[in-house]
């Protein structure tokens, strides 16, 4: 069995979790509270933001096949962030002066840290992750959602053919890596799958739920 | 006005939300459910186990003069944990298996992050805060505790004539680089203040709260 | 006086040396070996492929204005690889299997290593030093060379309008980003200022000296 | 075979140069000039003081169980550094104002960014061969020089049963890390112990001829 068939079902009570959050039920059955979505939106405006950091800390330690590949990602975040501000736009969310919940601070962090700490293989496993959770979360809300929706433009972004292939291309990649790793690595790399899940799970609760912190307020 | 003195006065609500906290104030009451304070004591087993590599990934960025001083911190830590390591034989609590919460994670790779993406001036101010919150917090914790409770040697270890030294002296120093740092640099330092303490923070509500993680279970 | 006018001003006797090399004024005259120029080239090679990853490391640091600008140069860098694997094609020079020399190796290990243990406006400072040196050599050799040489394409590629505009923006955004520092990140700055020169230099005694390891063979 | 003894047996040729250098044989036989050893002291003493980086960006990427023996590498080095401005003192060599030479610089660079870059493996191969190179090319000098020569304390230093246990402890390690590596990481292990017995020779003749750059002067 692949690495990634492997963790996907060792994981498998996390990703339902994940996947029948209610705040994907809601964005597809079109029973989202507006500001729920909008707080959403906002807080991942600053992910994506951070993203581009992320992919550019791969880089320096990625083999030459990936690098290129890696490359085109940077332009295409810069892309989905301008998504992002043509919706608010469009939908009058205000995207200033956001702050990042903790939740969302401390993914991206986490994010961060993995590309410096951490070896490109066990980075890399983080970086599929959060791409595969959003594939699958999205393909959710596109069952169902009306195409007329003002959040449609985000669902087709995730759900592309396009966004299909760069997962599966880091599926294949993952999978390859995982295999040329000796078993300690491969170990990490499965606690980093796990962790990364969990991540994915708990922003989706701060988005139904808000981004206020702890004990503040 | 110094920069610490600046910054603890733009963010003392948060210092009072910090320090006013259930969990210190059972702790030095006494009422504290063994488990609430076993839960803190895994959690911040880890946090420190943590705090080596941040202190390490310091040390290539500090001036020449801070090199020592930090690196006399690595043997600290290590003293520190074997303080965990022996409290929890004599309280018959488990450290082994434990596995971060969310707050607790995120707050470990925002200090790595840091140390690597920030400069000097700007994670160090993220080592201060960190610090000058658990002096502050088990001060609090040592006005009315019982010197015979079982926890007491926490309260010793950071409220120590030591522990408040290496406070004062990273004080002293967090003011002297804010004094050279150019004003766009000092805005992010002050940022990243607000943001550590607003961490320090949500670790006391997970301590007293629980470390399970954001729509797990 | 701005920075980068100052600085230049201060190691003029290296840009002289730099700028009269005999590497350069062999190319210009066409009088230079073809084995010498291969050398060169193999090198400049190994060279441009490293500078991914330092631009790669330099973006999780920079201020939200560069990274779009940065995130631009990887797939330019790319290009510029293309133009080496046609030149040597084209003159009949293998780039398979070249090991760097230690002056390629060490200038490379500088640059990654400035991208991750300085400051963003120190990191900063090397890249436009290594990018003003070279449009400033290729300059040199433009004004004499025969367009009909089989290595005048390096010469376009780093005399072109696009890649003054390129040495121009890094000129501006590095007076700014000295302007804003304290004076000893200022005077850091200066320092790596003058040791990327002395690498710059040193890189065409190499193309012109040859690549061999001291004390080997 | 062990991965050490085999790349130990594949690089012989230049751990021949290095053990056979000049600078050794004039050290052990009292032959050396003064202002010759007094350039190597100033050049080493500014790559000890830049090994303490190196040490301590390993850090984060250790395993739990080299954390503690690196974290003692670093307070050895700053003894070690007492020794450089000790024997300075009784030599009447300044160590101040030195800067480094291309050699020194460029092999700083790399282990600082091996550090950063590569995975721990990769870094610690680097480390050995450093640790390694020192320990047999001081043993040279041991055989034969007079006990009471000015430089004899570095000998001691690098040839103590200390230091030749720390040496057996990296090897031991490192073959342990190389057993668990797969294929392709204990390929870029080979090729990264092989380069880095190249800058400690190159050291070597830097040592014997002189720390001036490439083309200047």
């Amino acid at each position: 069995m692949s690495f990634c068939a492997d963790q996907l079902a060792r994981t498998t009570s996390i990703w339902e979790l994940m996947l029948s959050h209610r705040f994907l039920r809601e964005t597809r059955d079109g029973s989202i509270a507006h500001e729920t979505f909008a707080n959403w939106m906002r807080q991942d405006y600053l992910f994506v933001e951070a993203a581009i950091p992320f992919i550019a800390a791969l880089i320096p330690k990625a083999p030459r096949a990936h690098r290129v590949a890696l490359g085109k990602v940077i332009p295409a975040l810069e892309t989905e962030l301008e998504l992002f501000r043509e919706r608010a736009e469009v939908a009058g969310v205000s995207l200033d002066d956001v702050t990042p919940s903790l939740i969302n601070h401390g993914y991206v962090q986490f994010l961060l840290a993995s590309a410096y700490t951490r070896s490109y293989a066990e980075a890399f496993t983080v970086l599929y992750v959060a791409e595969k959770a959003y594939y699958d979360s999205w393909s959710v809300v596109r069952d169902g959602i009306d195409k007329g929706s003002v959040w449609y433009p985000f669902v087709e972004n995730w759900t592309s053919e396009a966004f299909k292939g760069w997962v599966e291309f880091l599926q294949r990649e993952l999978d390859g890596l995982a295999d040329a790793a000796g078993p300690a690595e491969r170990q990490r790399m499965g606690e980093l799958f796990e962790l990364t899940a969990k991540y994915e799970l708990a922003f989706w609760e701060m988005a139904a739920g808000g981004a206020s912190w702890p004990g503040l307020s």
